[in-house]
């Protein structure tokens, strides 16, 4: 009972390394664990804690050992990696919300009234979408509305 | 010439406070000047440049004068508000990108190869899906794939 | 229709000044417009929508005119105020939550999973605890548990 | 006499993970060292520090050495930790502050005069109230009140 | 009632100006208002409300309005101002601090126990001790100790 | 020659542990090496050079090797630790400066004219004043004024 | 004697209003002042003092007054704005340099030697391209070499 | 599988000393692997996958392992390093930006119209410019206009 | 006595436009008051505040009123601004520190042992000295050193 | 050829420890390399590539090994460190330049046009000065002027 639990970062390097090496793609992970996709990949990027049973699955799937099995069992802590927000593929999701944030809290407000789209009952999903002039990426955030309520 | 063009922020000072004086929705301008919801809302709050003829049907609608729709038609600097994105509603937008960015990263990188999703060739949608549990807010980025060529 | 609405902490101002100078308490003013006590400066502040009927009552008792409620009217931007975290009256709640904070999630976790307590489906109250040793200030957070749910 | 003492956050990680592994909640090691929850669970990922008995105790439940008990009964620096306020769990906790704290500032001084809420006077309490609209996390500050005094 | 209060900042300016150009030194505005001598000028810098007659003797002494009255009483927010402490004869205090903070810290823990010293039931006093080697600045920080008390 | 010499912070480390372990105050310590006490323990955290005497005085005394020796007689950097201001019984200190700065620097000023208090011609005293409402922490700044001499 | 000289940013947005009601480009009056285009639009945004006769050109083509001439032709302070790099135009330079600045850093010294490309000894032009795939957008930075030389 | 993969700062110091200790240029080895000069730097400091084949051959040329070649192959996050850009070296390029940023957007506009030069779809070109006044360097900046298309 | 001071600020914008006007440079203004050359600068600048004399020369000289006057006769919070540091003929003095910052705090104390050179005490001159390679800009810092001394 | 290069902060570590162990001064090392004195400690702290013969000398003067003559020889990078400017002995520099920096622009321009004093072809000088009120450090900035020149 004397050493630390594997953090979340430590378990996901080895995630990543041992997914890479075996030559997986995280869909055929989600698969195996069905999962939805996008939330396998945050779930094993340590964004959420995944069940005991998933997290078992992940690890016999990538030969890792139960020490990766119990960090990803751990409650996260989803804290703000200001750094990453610099990486042109991620950085483009907050440059649009720059532009269209506002606008959406216009929206929103006018549609439901004083509240907010819920970031915890709440989904998001990726797809391509075929497009003669280039194929798009089609980003889906899903939220509960939640009125301001007293 | 010798005034300075009216400031985009200004000007959406002034759209807003007609809009609610006369009370009009935002969907509602959208379909008279034609153009999609939520790039109207932006361009209005002053982050897009709006064609001349769009620009003078807002300003009659509302009852406002030339000085705003030269602002209107005018260039903008998207610049980045921070102190905007501590809003509720808009942070949580913020907080979902924190949660699920490096997700997002990893899923365009695996479907797509090195590359990002446009914020430029870009579009947002928002929707309100019913649901038995409390309707829910669906917004949707699509954008070009383009990826890293040299 | 071609005027500014009166920014929220414009409006603020006014209704601070006047206040004082009508020699009436928050808790005056809220028993008038039948309201709960911290939401009603809260809102009187600028943070919440005032409904229609109740910023008619307030502006009339304090004297104010209609472009003070057409502000309170409004839907906010609720943005951080970092500078104000420093006042030491708001600086002690903020101390309490570095102490305390991180030993709240453990709990909230233990007693309710993985969630949060919602600042949406929310309320606060302020209480005044008589006690020997000095009376007590009892701030109570009250918020509805959101799961963390795909 | 040649060593450093174990620092709090490594004496709180090597807590966590027994606690874990020995399947105990928070709540059962607060009855043991009959302590208040949230003081103990604070104190023990370093916040406060530990009477000797009460850390023999926690040591000797979870199996942990002296080094662990000597960090323990350690003065903590009580030191903030900005990254953790991004944990959606405990920003909450910050945006309910930055809603309602001039509102709380307000009624403070007009309950009480110009002063504050101790944060070193100071117990905080939670507490799960059922509702049905879905259960609710309740969380008490409770201050003795300070007037600026010269 | 429909103007808002003289901003505390405004009214310091003002009393700043009136004093230099009455010729009279902070000490015998404090002696007037027989109050301590920090206490008046932070006070009419706007960082205490100074009770209603001593805010009249300070307005009639300066030639100043009863709107400077007003503001003298408000209740203030004591917000600190990062810029400020960048003025050497400020900046030397915070270099202390830098330097013998830490110390201090040892040293109430070790004298006291675990607490603060209150910079609420605070006091602070300016002198000049004469000195052959070139007169030198005493201030005295003098504030109650407070326990971290549950 | 081939080792680079040991860190103030980790020298730091060692004697701290050591002192705790072998039950000696900083008191003693000072008295041990004839040195004022708030010096004595500035410069043991590693804020001033200790002579070479002393040095082995306190290493003596707390069974610590010559590294450490070596590491107190070195010149430190004393640069500033933003984040240990933000510990309660150090951020105090900050808090009256952001409260009384300003009111120092005009008393100063009047006082002794254009210049400054010396943070390096300068020493720190700390006390413990008894009172019936509560003990009193009482430190005070000694420091040489510098006028600005061209 | 006694008014300040228009500053340059309100001469800039007077002489960008002018500009566009008289339906002029850039070129043409970059054109008239016979000056490298990128200059003359960095130097009438006020990062470069114009001379004298330039100054009167620009002003009478674009019928503004002396004042806006006697702020031109100003020495600038050239200090950087934060918040123009997050406009998406502006970006994409600050993209590029995060992705390929240690490369430029590595090849300039392997060329020539330790030492940097000056910014002062400097010009920049700026040239579209055409290309099936679409037209490119081509920037030269052109600066002398300048050797770390003691 | 169970081992993380070599960082790409880790594996670019190896290859940065490997490089100097065999005496090659960077354009030596762009030449062998029959790349680009800029981006084959770029990329063996991590800022690009480099496709496998060019990676065995930087590794083998510079007696690196299989290690180092897992590495580079890898998918990089692109984050970017403020502390970089304070280097003098890389310091005049932001300069130039913060001198010309402003004026390249007004160009851009003028030439293409409402979009952005893409950072994606881009390549940079260094080279040397005699010139009898002192060589110059000449970096040019090349990439695809993208406009802002709804 | 009902009106505050003019700033600094605004008395220096009216001091450098008076300036350029009259066609006169600061070291005429200088020699005028007999005050050394950077001290003149920087005190009309607002950084020191102006014997009574002295301001009242540069006043008559200039054409400004008693207002200015006034104000530089002020005591002046000498606060830094920051984003004046960005401006290239600022940064290098800047850049100067950060390369050779570290190398002059070892030679102080190599050469006088722990302390410091004032910075109140203290005085800087500018010189041009000629030079076939180009003229020079020779810029001395001349300051008591003082000791670290109790 | 499978290890990286020993850093630059790592080999000044070890070049001060063994310094002081051999009881040499900066200014003797500085004579045995036959090279100016700050450029000589800037040099060994990391601040600029040692030429390989130089390197020699020191480490065989210091007795250290080839690891620390080949990191002595890498191109560095001199980025800043904003701690370090908060030490008391650098710290009086950056006071002086927020002082003094607004001050040397003005006479830079005045005496050169519009440019800068390089801090590439650039030298510094210290010196003591000896003075019956107290000796004095004086530290020369000498650099070539630059003109902006396109």
């Amino acid at each position: 009972m004397n050493a630390p639990i594997m953090s979340k970062s430590d378990a996901a390097e080895l995630i990543v390394a041992a997914r890479i090496r075996a030559g997986l793609t995280w869909a055929e992970i989600a698969d195996r664990i069905e999962a939805p996709l996008v939330w396998t990949v945050a779930a094993l990027l340590g964004k959420h804690p995944v069940p005991a049973e998933k997290a078992e699955i992940v690890c016999e799937l990538l030969g890792l050992g139960e020490g990766v099995a119990e960090s990803l069992r751990l409650q996260p802590s989803r804290t703000r990696d200001d750094e990453l927000s610099t990486d042109p593929t991620i950085y483009r999701f907050y440059e649009a919300l720059a532009v269209y944030g506002p606008a959406l809290k216009e929206l929103i407000h006018e549609e439901f009234g004083d509240g907010i789209m819920s970031a915890i009952n709440f989904k998001v999903d990726i797809a391509r979408r075929p497009d003669p002039d280039g194929d798009r990426v089609v980003v889906t955030f899903d939220g509960k509305f939640l009125d301001y309520r007293w």
